[in-house]
């Protein structure tokens, strides 16, 4: 039975359809966080994103995509998103076993430039087939083509919520529009939230801000209304209230693999700030199972207040 | 019951179908100047174009997305128009109290060009199931992109006009074809309604025109015919009659956020002019509620003719 | 009762359909050369192309939409032809009293370009629902981008003779594969009239041609075959000729705006040369109504041979 | 009925309809050269390709489209290929009197650029309402367009065996790959006939190659296999080879206009290295009919081996 | 009856439907390896992506597109792969005596660009109404124009999963994303076999990878790791175990013509590395048939493991 939380969240979503409401309820229902609001998803694109052997070669059961669905199963998570091959390679093993966002979208490193695109890489129809309850999808805000990918999901997104899908969207500027080390500036990932907001998302996966402010126009406002913006919690906060005052769920990603106890001091200071959860790749995958389910349960008992 | 003057200006739209007139007759007989033939807007799409803290800082209940629902219903605007996300946020939860424009087209701030293109955000689909009554759409003629756009509204107009929907249509030159100054001179103002309104629009929004004269093909004929446009009342008058000698309505934005004197003053002058009406944006969200009434109310009460 | 001059003109189009055919009788049908195999048709595209002032200032009845279609209709001429805006706001009003030309494509004066592109602005469907006998489309030979223009009047043309309407194509040659005087070289002149036949048209527009030869290629033939070039009257034979000798229509546009004998002296070599009519904008529209009638009066006796 | 050499002609379509099978005999069986699984066409693009003048004026009855009919019709030849206005303008009137190839697109001469891209300016549709037999497409290997029309071609020729007809590919190597001297290299023209080929065409035509080789990698080949290029015979050998070893029908253009005997030697030669037959436009429609009439039977004659 | 190794391999297939795994099977199942879970191709496509003197002038049978099925079928091999026209010219003479691959796109080499991409040159329809059991793409990582490709095998994927075909990927890394000697790198050549496998490839083909590292953020993880890349054995091991530890099939091409005993002794090692097959085009093709078959007869007894 969904708990009171989750039929609040749920009501944020008003405009959808009940197909969609089903699969959000079921992400936010299952696993160790069920029932609290909260989320924490496992992530595994690296493959794709970085090549086989950085992603995989310190653990490498990680080669197998198996490996990634018992993780996610066992470390009880909310749920597992993959691109296409990673998931047809387990969806019907682990059929029922925890709810699968298909990743729509992916860059490979075998070429690089300045101004990001990825490929899209899969459909809603695969998503379908392959039972799951959302698809993902990343859009680069200050792109030179960030208007190809809004216009991308723009259309994924009306066939999604037409086949009662949710839509997740990660939103990561970066491109030549913005500074290298803008791509986490407070007043960009406040707009990278907003955005993905207004493009429909009815979850958005940010990077954890920090205190640096990029443009100009933006700075005048943050000096002149005060915003306060000092602490991660802090900027955290501001980040949920650009995300249509918290009426939209919002995750954050757990960046480049470091130590356990900096990955958890970064959830707590998420948590307090009003975070809806995490999504944690590298952080976890690379460990040995045990370890990277040790990990993952930590990181739901913050979000559980534990 | 629609007024008299509601019915002249739908007669002048006897090439749309009922659907479409009554969707018009929808804005029109909404709100504080229901059935005057004048109509006050509310648009918010600041949050896409400028990002939130630029656009909500100063007023942070404009965060929500439920905020602007509120003030355009309990002001008595026409009809409220927001892009996808900030609809879909409310549109169940304030159905049927006050009429919707879906904006379809939007750019953000995180990459600027010189020949601005924005990305398609939503659909005519999207517009029906959110119960809106009209789609908005943007343009930017002396852009290099300009065709691009013509050729998306073509399509997106053809569409909302089978499907029984208003088409509105904010005509904005900008771009490496005119100076920055000339994006409001009067013969590019009147130049882009009549662009405007030969694509098809129903409601076509421009900004209020300076005396500037960009172009020398169009100087001549304004010095030989001698066209008024010493005031800002002459130059309304000279955009309302470019635009199909007002068979079409023609609506003015606001522009950037100043004193209530100025934005009431400015007000005034086009109502003298014969404009019909206003899009008032920043000027209202970013004051608090009851002020922001205030102002819209006062702006309507000019246009009743109190 | 279709006269034997039209009957035999028909007889040309053996390829089309009824629907097609009837359409094409309507144009030939109607007005004060009904019959006569000749035709005089009112295009009103200038509001978008040169903007408002520039076209209706001099006339400023002209601003109203209204105004073309009682030209055309007062004036008896063949049909009236201009883009989706113009014929949406009177189609209604003069259901049925002068058969309309859907102009689909248009560009306007805010961006220039040596190579220029128009935008699709209409579409057969709009046609259709709008009451037309027949579509017009602007190609632009010599431009860059004269293959996109050939491949969307391919598209257009096979769906409007799908749906039993006339097509009518204006082939103006322009852009950075001709000089500027090239554009109304006889050799380029007669070529775009080929193009134009061979892409399909039913009726041909071109500019009456100047005895300029552009390309060295054909120079050579023009010289070695003796092709007669010498007054307005031999080019004009030779264009129709190009025009699969005569079994297309070829019409004549007016040009830029002149005086009264200037433009009749004009006719009279075009119908002298065999030209099949003429299409009289500027030249009349700028005129007041009495005045602009009696103009298309005089233009149309020409033709009737009286 | 069919003769045995056709039968085993059509034995190498083994995998198309009984349809195209049915127009590929209706080809193969008409006029003078029926039943000898030879084939003299008559192509008429230049119109289109070089412009009206050029391509008329020295026999100015083909101006008129029905020239062309006549003059195909009356030869005896195969089939008559041509764009879409030309065969619009007598499909209707020659009706079942000579196979018709729809030309899919063409070029024109008033714009030119190194790597030439055609326009589409026909569908298969058009082919079918037009009562043709087959569609003709030309692509220009070596030029950077070349993709574009591999793709178009991919298209249409999926959509034409679809509905029946047969696919004939003009494959004329040209553009910034290779040099101008190249484009009849027979190292290129082998290759051109096998891309048609590998691309699904049941008919090839290609131009009559010299003896220069214009790739390296080639001409090592060419050299250590001493494969025999010193005779036009040879070279056409070659080429049917090169076109599935002659399990595909290779036609050869006739080219620039010349004189009768200069174009009577070419076409022994080519007969005698087992081409398949020629096509031959402005060396037979420059001349009055009897005279060209009289040109076509003597090509045919020697491809009937009298 | 399948083998317990083939249902073993079937059931890593478990997303996709009983048509897809029926054609898997076939190709599991047919020839010399049938059951033994191993495979050998027979591709030939060089005529479209070399041209035809340098693809069978050596052994000039080959021009002639039944050799290439007859030496499929007598050597006993899983599969034929081949371009749209070499299939068409003999998918009905030897219906059912072979398992067939439509390859989908190719490259001529009457152009060359930097980063290549190759035109689409088939469909799934045409696989389906050619019999085919399997279509082939080839995807170049490191071009400017990988993700069109990624794209473009993502629909057709898509649609012959649909369609019951199976899905074989040419991955190979070439372009300006890359140096020259980086096309076989071992990171490189892992990551490609990644990314098709990510693209949900049922087979995916990859060159032998040498023990060059191309990416300095490969290198790090490769020495830090010690991932063994000594031995082509070893490297071979570690591609099989980046196509998803083995849960996809990987095979491996022959590269250039070389002589019998270094081509037998890269079967040996690839072999022993745990790859699951050869595709042996130039070096069995370009023999005469009975060398060619002994050849593949060779390498297909190391496979047995004989």
């Amino acid at each position: 039975m969904t708990t009171e939380r989750v039929r609040e969240i749920l009501s944020w979503y008003a405009s959808d359809s009940p197909g969609t409401l089903t699969n959000l309820a079921r992400i936010l229902q299952h696993g160790r966080l069920a029932g609290t609001g909260k989320m924490v998803i496992l992530p595994v694109d690296q493959g794709f994103e970085h090549g086989p052997a950085r992603s995989f070669a310190k653990n490498d059961a990680g080669y197998d995509p198996h490996f990634h669905f018992r993780l996610a199963v066992e470390a009880g998570c909310n749920a597992y998103a993959a691109p296409l091959g990673f998931l047809e390679a387990g969806a019907a093993d682990f059929a029922g076993q925890v709810p699968l966002i298909l990743k729509l979208n992916n860059s490979d490193s075998l070429y690089k430039s300045e101004d990001p695109q990825p490929a899209v890489t899969g459909s809603v129809s695969d998503a379908l087939r392959l039972g799951c309850s959302a698809v993902g999808f990343t859009i680069y805000p200050a792109s030179e083509a960030r208007n190809e990918m809004y216009q991308q999901i723009r259309e994924i997104a009306e066939e999604a919520k037409a086949c009662g899908l949710a839509v997740v969207i990660w939103s990561y500027p970066r491109g030549s529009g913005i500074s290298s080390k803008g791509e986490t500036a407070i007043d960009v990932v406040a707009y990278a939230a907003q955005i993905a907001c207004q493009l429909g998302a009815h979850i958005v996966k940010v990077k954890p801000p920090t205190d640096h402010i990029e443009q100009d126009a933006a700075r005048k406002v943050y000096e002149s209304e005060g915003i306060a913006i000092g602490t991660l919690s802090d900027r955290i906060r501001h980040v949920v209230q650009s995300a249509f005052s918290g009426r939209r769920i919002v995750i954050f990603s757990g960046g480049a693999a470091k130590g356990t106890d900096a990955v958890l001091q970064e959830i707590r200071e998420i948590h307090q700030g009003g975070g809806f959860g995490s999504i944690v790749g590298r952080n976890s995958f690379q460990r040995p199972l045990p370890e990277a389910i040790e990990l993952l349960h930590a990181i739901q008992d913050i979000y559980h207040g534990r």
